[in-house]
């Protein structure tokens, strides 16, 4: 790797987390650059020109190139890692894999955690309080899906951990913070418990 | 290739639509199986234990195993081909605008488009009902944030046609059945028959 690699982040995001994991895991090194989202920093006529026409983070920035989206981001990262599987088959699991992470787990998951950690229960809009509860039914069946295929395999994709393995716990070993209750899919907190135990492995608050 | 591909679908689905749209660009022959979704044909247990425990299309069938997720599928069709770009920075692009297709993109043009077209505005829930403007709002960004990449592009990575914009035309396309007017991005509009103009160009209906 030639250029420097700059994480433009919001430490807290589970979003941001995955990219700094995937580093830590392949051995990479990102400068990090952090914003407040909760002051607009991520918004600003600067950033949207600039960074991230969409207004989001995380964002790596390659030399003066810039990949948005997390999972596109942590793609870069693991890029010619052993993260990334050469089997054509295992190659689009992995992908399937964090593709349903986005439509699926991280609108629910994450979104009830910055609702209910950072934004507080008592200031949702009306819009966001209706969907409380779909959400959460719509996280707790993510999560017994999860504990389902985990029950049969210990990794998401193949016979090892995988960039899928990384997108998923992003959002999932923290979902107690939106009182999700992971205790109900043993499977998952065991495959949470395997990946806090690779040997680079890099907690979320470090 | 030598097993088989079968793509279990919903042909109304833009989702479902990517993936063959994708085949025929690369000249891979798919069989298909056509399930009706409004009759709950995804949500069987013979669908959930064998086809896609998420109770989703499009998921394709290659020999005995599955790749659920659209975009997932689209790149097992495309890879080893000219839509998969082999330079690192431009893949990982490639794979963000997908990302952000299923985040940004698809949970606003295509949810509002399924609502009008297939469940019928009088029919709504109001859950759904009450989703409809920020939805729109949403789906009009995304369009504005498209209209604004292609202004000085043709296509949305590098300088030829890759997934990303296969994956993007879907619902982009149709997306006047969800009462979005494409003439207010005019980069779009061209866009969209830039694609229609590739020699092997697949109809939605076809």
């Amino acid at each position: 790797m030639t250029d420097k690699l700059v994480l433009h982040e919001y430490s807290a995001s589970g979003n941001c987390y995955k990219v700094r994991l995937t580093a830590a895991i392949v051995g990479e090194h990102l400068d990090r650059r952090e914003y407040d989202i909760m002051k607009g920093e991520t918004r600003t006529s600067q950033f949207l020109a600039n960074v991230n026409a969409n207004g989001r983070i995380p964002v790596l920035q390659i030399g003066d190139r810039f990949i948005p989206e997390s999972n596109g981001a942590c793609y870069f990262v693991a890029d010619g890692s052993g993260l990334i599987p050469t089997d054509r088959f295992d190659h689009a699991d992995m992908l399937r894999w964090m593709f349903w992470e986005q439509y699926s787990h991280e609108p629910n998951i994450a979104t009830l955690r910055f609702w209910m950690r950072s934004i507080g229960v008592d200031n949702l809009s009306d819009l966001q309080r209706v969907q409380i509860t779909p959400k959460r039914t719509a996280g707790n069946a993510a999560l017994k899906l999860m504990d389902e295929h985990l029950s049969r395999r210990g990794w998401f994709v193949a016979d090892h951990m995988t960039l899928a393995d990384i997108c998923l716990f992003a959002y999932t070993h923290v979902a107690g913070d939106a009182d999700f209750d992971l205790r109900q899919h043993p499977n998952v907190l065991q495959w949470v418990e395997r990946i806090k135990g690779q040997p680079r492995y890099l907690a979320m608050n470090a």
